[in-house]
């Protein structure tokens, strides 16, 4: 493990005696919904979801993982650039030994956690359902739909007594299938019930667990799908009156939402955030 | 009818003859999320559910309605009280003659409206779907699903290119029925149906439209639940591992987001606010 | 009144003045899954959902309704053409007194009842939710809401003890709203809600309630939604992969099985006739 | 391979070495609704959810499939023992060169499958989710739900030109999550997920896809569950009016039906059968 100083990016998250995590020196986090609290952020470093972002600038101490060091190093320096509470730590989720080194860096810095935001995913282009290989199954089983139970199992020690949240991201294919996107679909609707399972598993211990259902939103994966079928995209804004693609914006406002206490009697719950809805 | 910029953008309910309530003299509204917005919310004079003050706290001018004046001037005096901005008029909402008067107050002094909240509703505690007259149904079905849509219908005009939100207000009980509760349930039910079909409907025009779905939240209402069965709370607590009974802020935190550009994304959803939730 | 035991047995509808038709001679009713059961079938006779057909075939007497004598008449005179045990009343759904003569028919002739299917609906081309009166409000819920209910209020005492069966007809558009179908598809949406509470409120009695939710089946109401739209038809045939248009006999096909000992440990359901389903 | 037309339409399961079963001399399989269709059912030997009889005895060449040899011999000859047309084979479903054999099996001695009823599955009681072990998720991921995927990706070349049927075995524990069976929950809600994508995937080929939602049937499951807390099974009852526990024959009921042609325009659908029903 990386030396403190180091692994904190210019030590934004001082460790301290008697207390889970401070301000910077610079003032950050001290206001805004969040204010002081610690929330770990999987798979954002892609830049498009944005919600590290949000919930740094909702005032919170925002750990992002993500699977290369120069995507860490990114989203780090874009934080700190506007002057928020980051840290960043390399997390292949699926691997135990990665989800091991973000608990000690969450521990180390942060003294515990208060948000865990799972939006580390894999590739959805991955074809039909019949046509996938075991290997297909197994990576995108294991990275959408063990990674955050067992990512949450190793984090959950160090969230009770808090109060805190959990988010899982699932996917609108999982209501609203696509047919190129097979196990895709499938790892998504999973998701929905891990939601509804860990909150009812969570809810003795005061943590809430919702997920965030996100329609066509605009990032590199959507692109694929939608320039490879400009009828489907075009149909889909069709049938279901969806007056424009989403913005990583969209989620990251449910997000905050979600993790605020204006959100404290909502758990088990799975919101689309898609210019739609599809179902009762 | 006075300048509409005015009215917005000064956060002032001018006085009127028939409104039992004046402006503030004090310049709230103006900062917010919702600051210089206008809502309309039915039904909030119980003093329960507790929207109207969160929507006036966040900025909103807010008109209040009742189906009774002393609970009008009660609830325009509380948020007075506090310095909000807030005018009040009676309405059954459904009588055709009162939404045309409550149409009137909002063109009159707001000149126009960004929210339409409607939480008006019967007793539910009507007994038996089979044990339910006409006389119910009726009531049920007009004051639970025909009044919000055509209040709605008459608000809309004066809707148009704001960008706004409608809310409706189901019950979990849409989705969990109470058999003590029959025909309020199913007309809960339909509001789902509703939220769905008028998302779609509106989407073109800019306008989102979604449910709130509280669980057992602390009301009269539902006091003559718990009160009545006592073990039926219990188990339902036990059941769904609800920690607590909800309050109405917990209902006004969500309809706060769902108004919110936060929240303009998210259209045609159901949303339960009940400590668990029950379906995918 | 004949005695009971005659009735069900023998399989007879024995003549009476006022009924537009009479038993048949033939010792029909006597084989197949339902024998000897007897079905009441509302809004049968436009010839096209088709499940008395398949009711009176699969060996229970079948009494059909509809709102003019002329259906009923030609709905009768075919299934007698058959050789099958039918009678049939005029009984226009919203009515009470309508509803009691239908009451007085199958107590009169055949002692009690096993199945309601109520399948008496209005035409759901209605236009927009917000385009609506309160006029087609009031007509859409009374016959597509109300009268299901009040109707079995009506008959459920000559159901009981007789392990029976109930069958409310929604439409896939609760799921999928058709934005020219405003309010049918909230009352369509209240019917899945009214499947759910009639349920619990009827298994302690030994009844079951399920709902038949038919896709886009080819009948006089689809015809007009497909011809208006044949764009809206190809899409949604895409979008669904939909592979043909629903036939009357699949509806029927459901309504048997529901009516079945093969289903009797199913209640609450809501099931789809569609050639895709939309939900979880 | 024999010939096809004789193998379906003789009704025969010729002999055959490394198979533990044998046609049945009779000419069963010849009338009934599935009469001369072949089905695959894995896991059925333990006795419990009864497909294969049913199956069976509507006139399906059967193939059953389980873990263990002594399964198989002792469904194969509990089956033979009716006069039903069986055969077996072991088969592990998570093990690729099982599902091999399997299908060889069928093709050798059908010539091709009509119908795939996939009930193999793992024990439910793993306990919470977040105290899984990644060996737990492991094998329920494998069994429950890539196991059916691939076994019909491998069966589905011989199912092609037949206008089959495809029934995946979910819980209603997806629906009403126990949390003493955490990752069992969240397989069974992607079988959900999985029926909606197959359903998709396989409409242009003729091939339909629902999903049995079991509730509480008798079973050395259930038995588990059951008595290892009673407290749950009565409130369970309570809660969802269940009447009695379900049987393994209302399992199959549901499952003929839905090989039926009377549900030819189903698909995509999940179906409890449970005694009630828990979502709109």
């Amino acid at each position: 493990m990386l030396p403190t100083v180091a692994c904190i990016h210019r030590g934004l998250f001082p460790s301290c005696a008697g207390l889970s995590v401070r301000m910077t020196s610079r003032g950050i986090g001290q206001k805004g919904i969040l204010a002081n609290r610690v929330a770990v952020v999987t798979g954002s470093t892609d830049g498009l979801i944005g919600f590290r972002g949000r919930l740094a600038r909702d005032g919170a101490h925002v750990v992002v993982s993500s699977r290369k060091q120069q995507n860490v190093d990114r989203a780090v320096a874009a934080l700190q650039g506007e002057g928020l509470s980051v840290v960043g730590t390399v997390c292949r989720v699926g691997k135990a030994e990665d989800r091991e080194r973000l608990v000690a860096t969450v521990v180390e810095h942060c003294g515990g956690l208060d948000f865990l935001v799972c939006s580390a995913g894999v590739n959805p282009l991955v074809g039909s359902t019949l046509g996938a290989s075991e290997q297909v199954w197994d990576k995108i089983l294991e990275v959408n739909v063990k990674a955050p139970a067992l990512m949450l199992s190793q984090l959950l020690p160090h969230m009770e007594k808090r109060g805190g949240a959990v988010i899982l991201v699932s996917s609108i294919s999982a209501y609203v299938p696509h047919v190129e996107l097979g196990p895709y679909n499938i790892s998504k609707t999973a998701l929905l019930g891990l939601t509804r399972t860990l909150s009812l598993e969570l809810a003795p211990k005061g943590i809430r667990v919702n997920c965030l259902v996100p329609g066509v939103i605009k990032t590199d994966f959507s692109k694929v799908v939608r320039t490879g079928n400009e009828v489907f995209w075009n149909n889909f804004k069709e049938d279901h009156k969806v007056q424009r693609i989403g913005q990583p914006e969209d989620c990251a406002g449910l997000v905050s939402f979600l993790c605020s206490p204006d959100a404290s009697y909502i758990t088990g719950e799975n919101i689309a955030v898609a210019g739609f809805s599809s179902r009762l």
